[in-house]
């Protein structure tokens, strides 16, 4: 069993915002020589989501709009009362979750046509680290 | 390490629509005689679901209800603006995820006694895969 | 490949509970002796949630208010009309997912530095199990 593990760091210049990192993920599993096999991409934050999903702009502006509504940016919570103010960061990592597996066959990503990864910052201007693990032969 | 990958494919006959998918990923492992080790069930779509949950119908129908109020279809979604209609099936397969890795133990996936594996389609009547890939010893 | 696999048990007091399992996670990779690989901690019920988020009490109880606001207990669901009363610990389940993969790089759980393991029970006062699998080298 190979394995290949490497850090990306992103900071955003926004508060919430999200960037298409397959090609970081590509290259993570063409240095790992990996055949067959599974990469993780997790964010290593409480207030960062991991997804697969479309590269438009007009649907992440759909989303950024939909995660605000059922996850809202309020002062009244409890998680605040530590001095913290991104609870709804907090809320919206659970709802999309934080990390994904990409499969790997025949050397490359196993996606779909429409498929990327994107990484989605919901509390940013500093630095966030994403860790990209590729496991198999 | 051995690995076994099979794709699925399934086209519904509505626009959404719940399958049970565990005795395909089942026969999979079987295939790949890997008796520790983990499958990954993952839809190769953007606009599907995979996830572990119960069958039970009045469920499922609760699920399609529950999803439809959060993450309804609607006419207003800028990811319209490029001619598609979907944006909701985007939206609920963010809610609910695309993924799930089954645990395979002394040869058989480990599931609780009333977990199974479901693909949820959120914009069908057209042929989607599902990618089954098995990793282990 | 290394594997090792462990049976959590919890039985909760309350109907609602989240419990932190990181050290009972980071006990099985000690026990493993892996260097380097994955585990996957994943719910064996259909009516609980795995995440990784904060260890902050007032967090921990704006997510439950939240749970309870997408995901409201109430008499109506068509699943109720099997007996059960539990649809919205099921819906609750797949609004935050039962599972998760943690890396392990060095021989430790590979985590930010906030990051810590849930377990949240949305259906307790009854054993439940979790299953934690460790793979790798």
């Amino acid at each position: 069993m190979k394995s290949k593990t490497e850090y990306l760091t992103i900071e955003t210049r926004r508060t919430r915002e999200y960037h298409d990192i397959t090609d970081d993920v590509a290259a993570v599993v063409d240095n790992a020589k990996i055949n067959e096999g599974m990469v993780l991409v997790s964010a290593m934050h409480i207030t960062s989501g991991v997804w697969i999903n479309d590269h438009e702009e007009g649907l992440i502006d759909d989303i950024d709009v939909w995660l605000e509504s059922l996850a809202p940016h309020r002062d009244d919570y409890r998680h605040h009362q530590t001095g913290e103010t991104n609870a709804d960061a907090h809320l919206k990592s659970l709802l999309v979750g934080h990390q994904v597996i990409v499969p790997i066959t025949a050397g490359r990503l196993d996606l779909g046509p429409w498929q990327r990864v994107y990484y989605a910052e919901f509390d940013g201007q500093r630095k966030k680290r994403i860790i990209i693990k590729a496991m198999g032969e």
